[in-house]
């Protein structure tokens, strides 16, 4: 089996960091986190690796000429499985076995970007890179066009790369007009900086202004949007963009599919001490854990025990199963620290052709908060 | 005389090729080749080489400067001839003499592309790529932005070139949207990688789209597409294609003048046993031959025999020439491997010129297979 | 606090400098200067740092990291003050603070590019430059796409840049088709020559003209205008250009808030004796303020002495904050030529959030000068 | 004064070149001149400078401040006459004095592009080159895309130059599309290989045809169209370039205002010898200047004498002057094969001024050849 690993530019970038993460990668509150720009605006800052900073390692690629050390992962996903690919919203660029993994460093070998290139497999890998903005030293930024190439062209020179597979905004911004954004998208593609772009944790309707920009202008619009998506967090992946896929082909990225550490098959039942839990700076995710709504969640993680026992399979692998059930959905990005865990999440793609319409109707029911859709 | 040769990739990629190929080019049956692609998506793969690699040495050019070792072609065919040339489609860009040899090293010497560029005349040739998908290993590329960069970049960089005249892409991709395919083309035209873009093996409706899409968002149409043609396949090329030239200036390049080696005057009218027949990976092409169908085509081919003679011509010759005769194709592709062979071939020219209307409703009369247009 | 400098050519450029000019930096009468261009159409000329050439060194950057001399410049404005930031007219570029400071050399170390990109400061930064014509040697040019070109194309290589964050067109050229103009603006933008256009000292009609062609074309529109603006020199600022910021979104940068000189705090209510006013070359300037004209102005500025007294600050911080309470202005340009002199005016920051409704009243009311607005 | 210099590729390239022209430059018979394309599509050729190889070395450029051997120039022409510029067309590109001199090399010192650019002055030339086509050698290429970017990265490589000012199109093709063709010319534009481009040779309707595929594709339109015009050779130039002048803007520049040598001054009045009638290799244009035609021109040369002796100036001087009169033409070139011509028909420039449309018309009645307008 072929893995597409999703190369952030987080990955390539801090193979030597020093402080491990283990735990779910978005920021909380949706707000600029202060921690996620130092590492962008201030390469050389010290505090480039620190907490929040998003230096995450990634594993050798799996592909079956680079995989060393997952002896066990073709065991259980070797050649013969029947691959699925699927495109990246209507745009014609595959995703193998709909995983694009963000593999955490924890006995896994690191991926060698030279390597890469001396094997001529750079086709084999898709590699984004963020455009982040809202930082504390970046609010004078936003999605300037000044800030998109700088940005992308800072990301390029860090990863030494000619360029990325797809570069995504990463929030919205109000002040920028949406030409402006769309433009500059444009010419990072017409420079060859980039084959794609996306959005990421764009409102519906923002993504629809942007398409309607690029047609009224002859831009290229937007090919994805990266949205959280998982068991506790539906509104905007089951209700807002199954259209915006129908209708301007327009396919989403999932993130967390574990809700942030929420969803474990670590302990299986017991509350999920996360290891980012016990890091001073990731105090906000322990609290988002031990609150109320937290609790709860958790409560209905043990409901769903039952039918992962009744499939043969971890909660885990049940739930990224259940985030891959959507046609809509172009990629889920795992997000893992070890070998264990990757081979464990991949798994899920053999737990996603058990899912009958009956058990997810089991887990709706079990859930109670499928989102009303206007259909 | 100056013959202009179609160059592709493979001719010029592999003179070390150890297996000398003297028999049909394009891979059968219309599906995806599980040969073809090991060659274009793993260049350090062993069997990159292979039977059905399309890894075709290419003979020196033999324009007047160039030629060195076709003392008896200038003979045949020197520069008293009167020269004619076609346009490739509607397009500007002419085709000497309506023919593109795709010549096998077979005594012949190889094109060294170093001395063309000393010599200054890469002016004089057309040297065309492919980006093939399809094949087991790429299954996942199909016609993506991705591929169609990522692909012809790759040729390039083993071509050592800094751009093809034209770029092809092989067989259509229902998976792609059709926007982002002539948005990649006309992405790899404005920055000069490639002089003009065309489809192969395309159907009609599929390079309409094409068009209409490239008139939609000002991108550059297609120019040419590259369709089968010879006595005994027909169809498309006398039906469909013509309507695209009148209605759009799309124009064609046949290849496999010969019907993949059933018509041939090596033997003129015993049972041809190619050279390729007897390689094990040929086998399909030996079936082929030897089907119900190929059967029934040899003894077609020598009912052509008496006016063959009567042109003082070989069978050969006459069904190049025949397909020479529509002012819809643009370039007829020769394969031949060896010197022999592609002075023989050329001698159609001559044909040409006496293939008068009542010899085409002969031949049209003795093949009973004339297509019915809407016309 | 954070001060973007906007870096003009002529601050990178002569450093080395021997005359240091302290006085305003336009080219008065509105006509080509004759000295303006020496600089930029023979920058071997030796008389190329003349006194009107606008050769102005820039003081090091003031960012939170790079500061070095500046240390009263972080105790007036700490890292504690509530930044605020403009758009660059509807565009997403942001500069801080508003006000772009231009600073000559008079004890502030310099702007030293190398460093800057050491640190990868560069988009903390805006760098611009001008495309100057008109002048006696550059009759021919205009605003030619050749002229514009090349002009920009000397200027990066003067500047050891491989692009400025805005390129402007000084002066339209009637004579130049709109067309020619704006495709060859986007042409430096679309080539990653310029981020942004703009214009200086056009008309509102022609920068209309400007975006009309853009649109027209589906070329990049200007995204601002720069004009000269302070007490004496409302008319257009307040009438014209507004309505092209609400209409179009074209912002506004302006130069010379202290009007040339005349408003000065150094003299507090003396007639004001610049140091350009002792150099031979700027007797214009010295006759300018020793003008009728002139005599009034300085009245005028006495007048506003009690108000300056009231609010705490100099005259000259009154009228810069005064420049700033227009949100169609992005940015005031500073023209200071000392660390003092810098400081000084960045205190006009504080000043702008004690700028009442009533006290603007009151300065209309004594500067009776107040332009009509169609509104 | 300042004279901006067509550099034409035949020009730069060819300074060692033995023999020397002193005659026309154009090729007769409006067909394909057989010598033409030899220099262009065989650089190796030997036979690359032959009679008709249009190499012209050119002049030192006579700049004020690179003029070195031109002492006389300078004081019948020196910097206090006032200067006059022409818009190419309603380009925005102007041309100084209306006259475009090819000097030829007598006497002249040579052109050498090393020390332009080594004294930044590229913005005072104007340099262009033409695709040519139509050779016997080049009857493939036409203008296709191919023929226009290879013909032109041939010509830039041979001047070694990164870019030329006006890239022309040398003839119509009839073969090639027009949209094949604009999108072409506004590829090398968008390359930055050229700045302009222009049509040679074309028919008013191809020109507006040109035009108006520009604008429905949003391409780059023609600026000019360089022409043959003198005393004998008027319709074109009076009747149907003005309308496009007019109607879309496209000038005109206009070759052999000397009729090719049929006007000299160097005989005022006796049978024209000229020196390239005196080579083999230009009998064609000994057989013009000695045909029917020919003799009844020269009768005309004489009777236009009293009229240049009331000017006081030579009838050479006259003809260029009278060339120069119509505002549509944007330049004039001037073909001169030593300093003595050049300064003589500069100064046309001094008999411009005294043409009243009073010695218009004695000159048209003289003539007696005056083209029929629509208006």
């Amino acid at each position: 089996m072929q893995v597409s690993i999703a190369c952030t530019e987080q990955n390539l970038r801090s193979r030597s960091s020093e402080d491990r993460l283990c735990g779910p990668r978005p920021v909380p509150g949706g707000g600029s986190g202060s921690g996620v720009t130092s590492s962008h605006g201030n390469p050389s800052g010290g505090g480039g690796n620190g907490p929040k900073a998003r230096t995450v390692p990634v594993a050798r690629p799996l592909g079956p000429a680079a995989v060393t050390h997952s002896g066990a992962l073709r065991e259980s996903a070797g050649r013969g499985t029947s691959m699925k690919y699927r495109n990246l919203g209507k745009s014609g660029l595959r995703t193998a076995e709909n995983l694009m993994t963000v593999a955490y460093e924890h006995g896994v070998n690191l991926f060698d970007t030279a390597e890469v290139y001396a094997a001529g497999k750079r086709s084999s890998y898709i590699i984004t890179t963020k455009i982040f903005w809202g930082g504390q030293a970046e609010t004078e930024k936003g999605l300037s066009r000044k800030h998109i190439i700088e940005g992308l062209w800072g990301s390029l020179e860090r990863l030494q790369l000619g360029y990325v597979d797809i570069v995504f905004a990463n929030r919205s911004d109000p002040n920028s007009p949406m030409e402006e954004i769309v433009r500059a998208m444009t010419f990072v593609i017409n420079q060859g900086l980039a084959l794609y772009w996306g959005t990421s944790r764009w409102g519906a309707a923002e993504i629809m202004e942007a398409y309607s920009v690029a047609r009224q202008f002859n831009l290229i619009p937007p090919a994805c949007e990266q949205a959280e998506y998982h068991l506790f967090q539906r509104d905007k992946m089951e209700t807002q963009l199954p259209e915006l896929y129908h209708k301007i082909g327009v396919g989403s990225v999932t993130w967390s599919p574990l809700a942030c550490g929420v969803i474990t098959s670590k302990n299986e039942g017991r509350i999920p001490e996360t290891c980012r839990g016990t890091i001073k700076s990731y105090q906000w995710l322990k609290d988002k854990v031990q609150s109320e709504d937290g609790k709860k969640q958790q409560v209905k993680v043990m409901d769903l025990l039952p039918i992962a026992h009744q499939l043969g399979c971890t909660v885990a692998q049940l739930s990224i199963a259940w985030c891959l059930r959507s046609e809509a959905i172009s990629s889920v990005l795992l997000e893992v620290s070890n070998t264990e865990q990757l081979m464990e999440n991949l798994g899920a793609l053999q737990v996603l052709a058990q899912l009958t319409p009956q058990k997810v109707l089991e887990i709706h029911w079990l859930l109670g908060n499928k989102p009303h859709t206007k259909k």
